[in-house]
């Protein structure tokens, strides 16, 4: 499972406010709690800040590439703020993210084959935001063909299905699994990923429809995920299912965990 | 979710000792705790008693029944028992089990037939246990067409696919998995339940393991579950799973749990 640590995002109030103050200690502290947690990918994000968000991303890998052995995710909705996060990072970044509107494509895949970067694939074209299982799937195989024939590697591609809260509409958990297990069908050798904690939103006890849904989404063939590290009963959780679906061979890792204490 | 409460069972060395002194109020307790705790049937088992298991098992029957409003699940490898039990039951009990064995099969359906009863149908036959999925699958195919042809209806029907311990074999998992899909979308109508703890068997911090499980299975269509009703967070991710499966509608049943701190 490729964890990929969610806290560093601006339009989190207190991470917000932090990276006004430029509180190097405080952002650096979060970054290597999600790395010894677990995560592959930290994910940096300052979309919040409209007038100076480039400013303050590249100021963000800085820090956070300063003790992080494991890469960032560089995160924004601007293509020129992904260009220049890239430019500045140290070693192979995710770019978060490409879609299949023809705009977005055109101005992401020149940056992720210069830095032969990894790079999600948010199951997003110009009709707008997927509402069914087949319509995430059928932008999903237009889109994972159209990068593999642009030359990224299958090994370097995160498709993301597009998580929408059930609390809007009871039908989306069972059509967002689907689809899951569809793109998993076609072997092509992508990665599989979400943005998790969307499905729980507008309900209480989110942490458990979160813990729930990474399980059932293990269980469909997803492996890989935009969470927060620092839920620990999730992290025991995925260790768990590791084993169920044979993706931890003899258990080994999970043995190892479970002497660390770390499953206690 | 219909769960099926597996605490008092006599293979479980403390529960032997309450049934041997006869201490009625410790068994009711934990009775009543189970059918609190959401459990629909509550399985009483006198198997570990060779030689006086009906006399042992009449007793559970009847002290139980005093306390409890949901009915039970009668449990023994021996017929005589189940059908002495069966008599002894007030109300409409789960027969577990039946399987696709000649003599088992011949000797439990009258029972079934007389009393109306719901019936575990393990998917177990005269060739032994099953190994791979399209083992079970090929088992349950059979009983399901058996027992409904022989009159019983399906929604009185839960199979069981049988779990065995991915200790001894780490493919098992995914086998039994998409076992349950596969019986799920015949649509027949039947329940699909299982003795689900038997998955982590050899493993540490098997709480973890048997809920991960848990989850994956509802995710693929299970609906019932033999299980310890007062693991309180396994509890918790069956309401959550419910949800996320769209079984829940609206998410009344979470909300409520929710509201009334079952969910904290």
């Amino acid at each position: 499972m490729i964890i990929i640590g969610e806290l560093i995002n601006s339009t989190r109030d207190i991470i917000k406010e932090k990276i006004e103050e430029r509180d190097k200690e405080y952002i650096q502290d979060i970054a290597l709690k999600q790395q010894k947690a677990g995560a592959e990918f930290i994910d940096v994000n300052a979309g919040a800040f409209v007038h100076d968000e480039i400013e303050h991303l590249l100021w963000l890998v800085e820090i956070t590439q300063e003790v992080l052995d494991k890469p960032l995710s560089l995160d924004s909705p601007n293509e020129k703020a992904l260009e220049k996060a890239a430019e500045k990072h140290e070693g192979i970044p995710l770019i978060n993210s490409i879609t299949l509107e023809d705009d977005r494509y055109g101005k992401v895949l020149p940056i992720v084959k210069e830095y032969n970067a990894n790079v999600i694939a948010l199951c997003m074209s110009d009709e707008g935001m997927p509402e069914s299982a087949d319509d995430r799937i059928e932008v999903a195989d237009k889109l994972i063909n159209k990068l593999i024939n642009d030359g990224v590697p299958a090994d370097n591609i995160f498709v993301d299905p597009i998580i929408t809260p059930i609390s809007v509409d009871c039908s989306r958990g069972p059509e967002i699994l689907n689809a899951i297990e569809k793109i998993k069908s076609w072997g092509t050798g992508v990665h599989i990923t979400c943005g998790l904690s969307n499905i729980s939103y507008g309900l209480p006890q989110r942490h458990l429809l979160n813990q729930a849904f990474m399980v059932m989404a293990i269980g469909r063939g997803m492996d890989s995920a935009i969470i927060d590290p620092l839920d620990d009963y999730m992290i025991k959780l995925i260790r768990a299912s590791e084993v169920l679906m044979n993706e931890d061979q003899h258990a080994m890792n999970y043995l190892k965990a479970s002497r660390a204490g770390e499953l206690d």
